[in-house]
């Protein structure tokens, strides 16, 4: 499955928050897309767009809530691109990564943003709808500044498999995934240890899941 | 009360619906600003918008929705002009007027556009909630080239009270609001016996409806 990460934020570069989700997104499967770079003059160029779209199964609209909808940018690719698609984006699915200055537990009725953001993201579900996608929960980032090492590392692993993975990754998918990375990583450092130790744990503890849920399903059916 | 109508829409000399509501609008305390018109290069003069908003009591963001929001064009003056308007919105008013290609009914669950056109709106309202400002009940025009003659001479008079009369006018208002455009009407032409007439028999209706409250008001106080 290709991605297209469609962002749009007009001071990338000084965003620490998308600077991590670009080095994060770094993939042969992955094209990040930034609008205010390529169209600075909002010029955008429907054609070419059009075949990004193709090109890719997943579509994600990746930025920052500018007055609870998507910046200026984002809104004249809306405008330019979507009533040329036809049926283009029938079967793909559209995931939003939006990212908060505020905590997440202000949107909601007598929190300080007072609606959802699920409410305040009907206008992309509506159109993920429209055009037949699948319309995945979307990946919200609150306050990334505020965030431990640990929160980082954990949020790093929830977006790249939010760009990849099949809507609501199992325990098992979850855990193949990072198996499949690790492998990777070490054959490409077969000096670090700590990769095939940690393999091994992995694995281990998936045998050990396994083993549990067989005596489970056992159990129901005596 | 002086209003300031900011229109957003790409092609407005092809839309029948907002040349008419742009001839509807023309009157000495309403101004017409065509943001598409006035920044045909997305160049928003951020003091300039400040001034207008300054200037006026009551604020209407006036467009069709493209993508079930408002066109990249009012976006952008949201973007580049609202975090700079500090305490200046404070108990002025916000309006939204709202032209749709589909009926009305569609915005519901189980229509074609599934959500309703308040929850469409939550950015705005959220936005007026913000910055302590009255968010007025929309006001929406759908289908426009499929009106009437009558239901446009309705049209006329609500759009226009709803550019200037308070929130929720009574009937009282609304009659009194007719009154003195007629009024004016009959001075400028002296020989329309017509307008006197009309002026008579809704004068005398409004007597009669301030008869029969009246005698309401009697009879539950005794």
């Amino acid at each position: 499955m290709k991605t297209l990460i469609i962002v749009s934020h007009p001071t990338l570069e000084e965003s620490e928050t998308q600077q991590f989700f670009k080095a994060a997104s770094i993939s042969e499967d992955v094209t990040w897309h930034h609008l205010e770079e390529e169209y600075p003059l909002f010029n955008i160029d429907s054609a070419k767009e059009l075949g990004l779209l193709a090109a890719h199964q997943r579509i994600i609209f990746q930025f920052p809530f500018y007055w609870y909808s998507a910046p200026a940018h984002l809104k004249l690719w809306e405008d330019q691109v979507l009533d040329k698609v036809g049926n283009l984006l029938k079967g793909k699915s559209l995931g939003i990564v939006l990212t908060l200055g505020v905590a997440q537990k202000e949107y909601q009725a007598g929190g300080r943003e007072e609606y959802t953001i699920s409410e305040f993201l009907r206008p992309y579900q509506r159109i993920a709808n429209k055009f037949e996608m699948e319309y995945l929960p979307p990946f919200i980032c609150a306050q990334f500044p505020y965030q431990s090492e640990e929160e980082r590392s954990q949020l790093l692993i929830s977006y790249q498999q939010y760009l990849t993975l099949s809507r609501l990754p199992s325990l098992a998918e979850r855990s193949d995934w990072i198996l499949t990375k690790l492998r990777k990583l070490s054959q490409d450092k077969p000096n670090m240890e700590e990769f095939s130790l940690i393999i091994t744990a992995i694995e281990e503890n998936s045998y050990q899941i396994e083993d549990l849920t067989d005596t489970l399903q056992l159990m129901k059916e005596e």
